[in-house]
């Protein structure tokens, strides 16, 4: 693959803009001016979002009433939007559903894993890993009483940490702090040459970076829908589990949704004989279409050319403040290999917080995260080599002016 | 309290329509014909749903992006939204959040609840809960590998059946299928008596039946938002955690919303001091923009009023039927007694389902229920009396004619 060189005109990005086969792309979106880089947070609104929604609200829930669970197919959208995802991340059909948060899908799914491996008592994960899959992973273990979790440092070495007293092992497939892309087929195979199971949170690699979860033999996997695949704030959450584990799956959350007759009411809990037992309650219908909307976006985008595209505003982005800004204290954070990336690029600076603060002054919208990381987010679909241009120049400015030493651009806000 | 005798005339319930002082709330509502009668399943929307999601969907999502959380204060809405709904179930600031699914909340309640009486080991419930929540509280005791479920018969001697190994007695506040009303404060009393703790859930009670959560010393409670509340299909549920129990209630889906300092990103779990340990995942801000309409409209009706109105409907539609539809095979399930039911009137009919068929025929709305049961929901925000009227005589109308008997009437959809 060839990345382009550094930049010295806007009018060289723009035109890498007017060779971009994705570039038709960003008219979907329902963008107000500025460069978004925290599409890895939340990704903005698909337009077609607004009609979903007004069709549900509007017609569907008043017009069917309770008889829009079958008319209109509400209760199939966990599986059927589940489907649509597993088509972004290697899964064929019948393995991914669409339900609840990821948190409480983890929990689902390390519940359900380590009951398959009965005679073990290890969860291996990284300090790098996403911190809710840390505490979720820590509040079943403190709830079986015979789990321990054992966490590798960032960065080091997963492998060598699994042993013979191994579950599951259960790790973010980026890195949501540097953006570092693991090596899923490897620790994959990894934990199963050890007897372990594989447990993988896509939330940061999701409708952006190829993913093949039955070419790896995947165990388990969760994600979130708000960032590359549009689901909005706070959008329902998917879980995988392998076809090959769906008959023996047991999971707590055993709600009415994942009973193999939920409509029947009866009072023994009798599992759906597929990927259905890890449903639990009511599927959120609003949700759902508003992600069906966004999703659709997210499907149309050939994902090799993704992330062709991801890691080419990535290289540019990297070369453009390693030049621009050398000098001003910003050092990279992220793997300077391509391959070892997700779709993000971070930086370290002493004074990142009222950095990241200034930038959204000027309109350049990226996350701080602690303790001194620059977080930019490359959503290819959305995003133009002209945006890649204006957000180094606007950091190059930031820095070079000292606008970022204000004191009310220090105070921290709960949420940035 | 007096209920009105037999009607003989649609008039004469008219005439109680123009006496209604709950009648302008049915312009509230986005109502397309018909008498819905399953506001107990799922409530119709509320008209200002609409703007309230186009608002989210068209302008806040996409003006302030990630900047929203904090600026159009998305993340404090499980905390805003649950306050308000505890106004609607006599539970004071801060017991109460949104969140998830009320069978996610009601795993969440149990474990913590559980955790409080680490050494006792039955989970008293009664065959009339809802069938999730036997199944939940079933997976929850599966795993923990040391409780135990004991279900008491339909309508049995819950009270009874609490014993000295009773860690908690877990009842919904009104029965699904036949609409019977528990006595909530009784059996929380019986339970604390006993050394056990109770956990409510308020599904088809609030926002209908007023309900004391602190008056009667209520441990936890769960409920949904779809019905009564107006929060659409699959809106996030609410759970209460009374505040004595809040220091030391531990519960295993932790996930980062529930931290102390969630966005401090760090490796150690550290419960949030107060209600907002029990919160797991990012909250579902579409999903709780259109809650907050719909819930907006069951804050504005006074509770006792609207208490008052419900059983002045069920009470009518008892007579009603009973009157025109004697000797046609229709029984009535429910108590007899209005202090001993919620706000559905449940009657018992050999062919119920294609009863039911053909009531939807006539445009009037109500569940069926396995085996034999006819379900009338009564949400005397948007019903009114002549409503009631015509439900009553289209069903005389169904079975006097037989219009129920034909094969495509029989054939069982998945859901009613």
């Amino acid at each position: 693959m060839g990345y382009p060189e550094p930049m010295t005109t806007r009018d060289a990005a723009a035109a890498l803009d007017a060779d971009d086969p994705l570039a038709p792309f960003r008219d979907l979106f329902d963008l107000r001016g500025g460069v978004y880089l925290a599409g890895n947070s939340l990704g903005p609104p698909p337009r077609a979002v607004r009609a979903a929604v007004e069709r549900l609200v509007g017609e569907t829930w008043p017009g069917e009433l309770v008889g829009g669970w079958t008319q209109d197919g509400w209760i199939d959208l966990p599986a059927v939007l589940g489907d649509r995802i597993g088509r972004l991340v290697g899964a064929s059909e019948g393995q991914t559903v669409v339900a609840d948060s990821t948190s409480v899908n983890l929990f689902k799914v390390l519940a359900a894993a380590l009951a398959l491996r009965p005679e073990r008592t290890e969860v291996v994960t990284e300090a790098g890993n996403f911190p809710t899959d840390v505490y979720i992973a820590g509040g079943l273990a403190r709830q079986t009483g015979r789990h321990r979790l054992t966490v590798v440092d960032d960065g080091g070495d997963v492998a060598s940490a699994i042993g013979p007293d191994t579950a599951v092992v259960a790790l973010s497939h980026v890195g949501f702090r540097d953006g570092r892309l693991l090596d899923l087929p490897g620790v994959t195979a990894a934990a199963h040459a050890a007897g372990a199971l594989a447990v993988w949170d896509l939330s940061h690699s999701a409708g952006v970076v190829p993913v093949a979860l039955d070419g790896a033999g995947v165990d388990f996997a969760v994600g979130c829908t708000y960032k590359y695949l549009n689901g909005g704030p706070g959008a329902p959450a998917f879980l995988y589990v392998a076809r090959r584990h769906q008959g023996d799956a047991a999971q707590p959350l055993s709600g009415w949704m994942g009973h193999a007759r939920p409509f029947a009411l009866e009072l023994g809990y009798d599992p759906a004989p597929g990927i259905g037992r890890m449903l639990t309650g009511t599927p959120p219908v609003v949700a759902l279409a508003v992600l069906e909307a966004g999703l659709d976006v997210a499907l149309r985008g050939d994902i090799e050319a993704v992330r062709r595209k991801s890691l080419a505003l990535s290289e540019l982005l990297i070369a453009l403040v390693e030049e621009r800004c050398a000098g001003l204290g910003v050092s990279l954070v992220s793997p300077r290999q391509p391959e070892r990336r997700g779709s993000q690029v971070c930086f370290r600076h002493a004074h990142a917080y009222p950095v990241v603060r200034a930038l959204i002054e000027r309109g350049v919208v990226g996350d701080f995260r602690e303790p001194d990381v620059l977080r930019f987010g490359l959503a290819p679909l959305l995003l133009r080599y002209v945006d890649v241009w204006d957000a180094a120049e606007a950091l190059h400015d930031v820095l070079a002016t000292g606008a970022w030493d204000r004191p009310e651009l220090k105070v921290r806000r709960r949420v940035t």
